[in-house]
């Protein structure tokens, strides 16, 4: 029986990969795309790369059919309270925003200026990262699918904080696409202004970065260290892919073969993320749902540095989303996904 | 039973992009792949895009196992050498190259600059652009697999000459991604020189050119008059997408409604090729296999301009070839190719 | 006696350029600058690249200190109004935008769907391109700057529609850089959708074809034939730069040899504008004033095709406007304006 | 009197920007320039943004006529060769090269995995960062010109070495245009490859990091402590620009106001040099002379993060060779030097 899928926000960069992705999952169909600029369109019109399989299916203002699982790519606040009434009559939901990744409603306060909308949903939400949490997921109902610059950075730091070899305070320097700032075009988004351009932004002060602390203090060895990350993400010049490099003190010394086994022992069984012995490039994930993880060793200073790539729309948005929604419906996580990327 | 597809020459991007779609290709798969400077290493290793799946398939020196296809991305020249002694046994072959599409090997002669080195094997040859010779194809060993820019420039132009509405001369103005240079860094393929640049090259004297009027001549209504071509490429600071632009002076004067008809009705049954009555983007077809066609009158001047995109790898190399092979074994056209796009 | 010279729009990309240039002229020095949204800010504060020199320069909303020149960078219709005052005074004015480059009112209204605010000034108007208008420029005080896909057009066609060897139709396929699409950021100009793309847009209904139509035709040796320009803009993935491509039937036939001779000499006094042997690079002119020209004749069609590049924000708009004010005040063409370009 | 430079290996990128700058030099001209595959080539012919100043200034194998300076933009080693030389007999030179930035021969081998061609020389040479140097500049006749990297790294974090604030282990990542691997093909550099794409190299390990060391050293309050730098370069796609992100504990509690005012005194007396209080964007530098500093106070971590940019062909090579140019011959610093960029 194919899973019937909706899709809140379609219109948004997140919300076009996914539905891109259910077209081509061999389970699960899209059954209802929510658009409200767009409401009434058809999405293959209104974007035609879309206009071979979905150019009869009409954008709506609301989800009005009966769907198994309801896929939220609404900005946050917005999604949660849209979310909600999925979650009370116990839909399966996977909110792509940040609206459920937070397990403190006044941290979700504190760091996005507004009163979390439904505090009571909170813990009841797994945090959607398969690759550590994929028993917890296939149980749950309401998935918070992680931010793009938390999976990176979460995926790069996890083997060397769960065997505590690193210490805090950790320096998390990320590059992103600028896709990442979605598809409107206020505050210098102008193609002319961003091209040929590198800057950081929201320096030391993301809100990505609660996120990243959150899940990561969740595996450390020694619990009594509390952890710190200090997160400076930058924009960079390209549309996909996010590059994020960590730096972080080792804790004694330890030989690279020893942290490339390591690496590529915590992640063998995940059918997306690798530990590479190479530096990774961002391009090598373009379209697809890998995460290449590259841990080294600087011995002049004693210092891990982890760089990890994946593409921000797919392991960082709707790719994660699907692996999750094949975990759900007790899929193998990598069903209708790509594992190869477009390249050159 | 499953297809077995031999590549020549896997290290350029033309032959990669068939590695990659022979991997998601529900009845064939990759049982050998040459490629000389690279021989002896693991596919995946060398291009990490593919480390997922190629991880464990060597790059060989020459193909030393049965295989019920090749498909040859060698350059000009070099390919025909290596196809003919699969033809000679029979086995079926798709040239990515240029050695088979021209009918007239003196012509070949005059320019590619060098003696066709199987001249015998040309009159077997079919043209394999599916949307006209698909019939020719399916009964075919041997297939010449169309340039990237024939391919969108016949794809722009076929309706309005086989319906007999415009006249030569016809000028073709094209713009091309960088990858349709290949993998060779020499002659100022350099990043810092191509980005943020426009240029022309081959002004008017490209050897894709002849290609074009053989197989825009074959389908002309009045076979009386000569058909010419103007033809300059371009290229422009991306790296994958071709626009071909055509003007050509309309015989007698037709509305736009007629010629979206026309056109419309022509791609009607075609998997990848559609008409659109906006202005296509290259970006649309992004690692698919889509062509997408835009007809405008230019009532001012009595000008028919036609604009065509597609991706320069997939339609115009690698994905044609897919959908060749498919029609050669009797498959579905589409089959184990996208026709969704990644975007933005 | 330095030039004190006024900005009207300095916000947008043209007026920002023209700030820039009189920054560094040896003759000229900026004076006001207005700009709506941003009046009561330093320019160097809101624009960083220009903080070491106008970090005191206050934006304002009106011109209101002593001028003895206006550049105008406002929208179209919007900026004869705003010029109109100063042209009353006796002020020389330069108008970036295209109010006053059609001599027939009724052919702006056609084209700009408008009615033209200040007609009664159009008969004094010079058309500001001193390749072919400098002894009337220095006579004017009212300058209509070209646009920027004029320029390079009529700079391509010059030489051959001077001398008589073409033929209409001409074809001119124009692909342009983003920033031509000025600050504004809807439409689609958003980084991630307009990067790695190109597209055609106001296929042979673009207004600027009939100011092309216009200056060329005064070119004309046979007066009799009607010029007919059928021209298509592309927008490719850079910030600036102009690549036209031009395409017209030969009257007879001509040597390469000949046809290079006319256009080396036609532009032989010429401070920045170069006939070229090679396949100009849109690159070779960025931060420039130059516009290099490129005359092939196509022998198999006895068409020739001329390409020429130039930087849009500088000899499509605020470089070509510098080389106008130096016109009008009898100063050296060249004059603070740069003829070497930032390569690569 | 004018300044006669010549410049060794005018063919690389900071060569070629090194004669742009002295063409629009008041006080110095560029008499001889080398670049031994061009060897009897016009300038002007081979590099087209230069033909209008260029195109009757030879390129020859040696440097054969009488100069007041060599600028060397030869590879490490080869350019303290051909330095020598001049050295020898008292001309003054200026190395954009690494040659002579180590003050230890010994390092230098190390790093660079040769012997030091001209140990002897190191001893005189000064390294030619104005912003710390100047005085010692202006007595100097070999000046080690600064890398790229350093440059933005060094100027970053001096202010905050020299009062103190900042302890070990400071982390510096780097974000560098592709034109900061030269005109060197090989090696993924094609636009195709690159294009689209971050990635990390030399991770820890970049022959740049032992010149931010020893020049960073000299800077410190406290010389009891050893700095470390863990250094990591990335390449972005972009064509030019250095984006130096440093990243070091605070010793104790600072305000980010006296953060500010720490930074804007240090450098109010540079001509080039800016600290702001906004994030910079490297598109601020482009094809000027500036370098943007921006340091903010990470309050949760106790964390100095200091951004940094600069046009790596300018400030970053060629520009700041000509600053020491102006510094040698007792000119402002800032003469013949662009202080505004080419924005967008």
């Amino acid at each position: 029986m194919t899973i019937r899928a909706g899709i809140i926000n379609v219109t948004g960069f997140a919300g076009l990969e996914a539905a891109r992705l259910l077209n081509s999952h061999p389970e699960a169909e899209l059954v209802a795309a929510t658009g409200r600029s767009l409401a009434g369109q058809y999405l293959g019109d209104a974007f035609p790369h879309l206009q071979a399989v979905f150019g009869k299916t009409k954008i709506t203002e609301t989800i009005d059919v009966d769907v198994d699982i309801i896929l939220s790519a609404m900005p946050t606040s917005e999604s949660a309270k849209l979310c909600a009434p999925f979650c009370n009559v116990g839909t399966k939901v996977i909110d792509i925003a940040a609206d459920f990744r937070l397990k403190n409603a006044e941290e979700y306060k504190t760091w996005f200026g507004t009163e979390h909308p439904h505090p009571e949903l909170l813990p009841s939400a797994v945090y959607g990262l398969p690759e550590i949490n994929a028993e917890k997921i296939k149980k749950a109902s309401l998935i918070a699918n992680p931010g793009c610059y938390p999976t990176a950075t979460i995926l790069a730091l996890a083997p060397a904080i769960a065997s505590g070899v690193i210490n805090a305070p950790i320096i998390v320097d990320a590059k992103s696409g600028i896709s990442g700032a979605g598809r409107g075009t206020g505050g210098g988004f102008n193609y002319s202004e961003v091209n040929e351009d590198v800057s950081a932004y929201r320096i030391g002060n993301h809100n990505h970065q609660p996120e990243m602390v959150q899940e990561l203090s969740a595996l450390q060895k020694d619990t009594a260290e509390k952890l710190k990350i200090s997160f400076t993400p930058h924009l960079v010049p390209m549309t996909r892919g996010i590059h994020a490099t960590c730096y972080a003190p080792l804790n004694s010394k330890i030989s690279q073969h020893a942290i490339d086994d390591l690496y590529s022992t915590y992640y063998e069984k995940s059918p997306f993320t690798y530990a590479t012995t190479k530096p990774p490039h961002t391009k090598t994930t373009l379209g697809s749902n890998l995460c290449l993880v590259h841990p080294v060793i600087d011995e002049r200073n004693d210092i891990l540095v982890v760089s990890s790539v994946l593409d921000n729309l797919m392991k960082g948005a709707a790719g994660q989303a699907i692996q999750n929604l094949n975990l759900l419906f007790d899929l193998p996580q990598a069903s209708g996904l790509p594992n190869t990327s477009i390249w050159p």
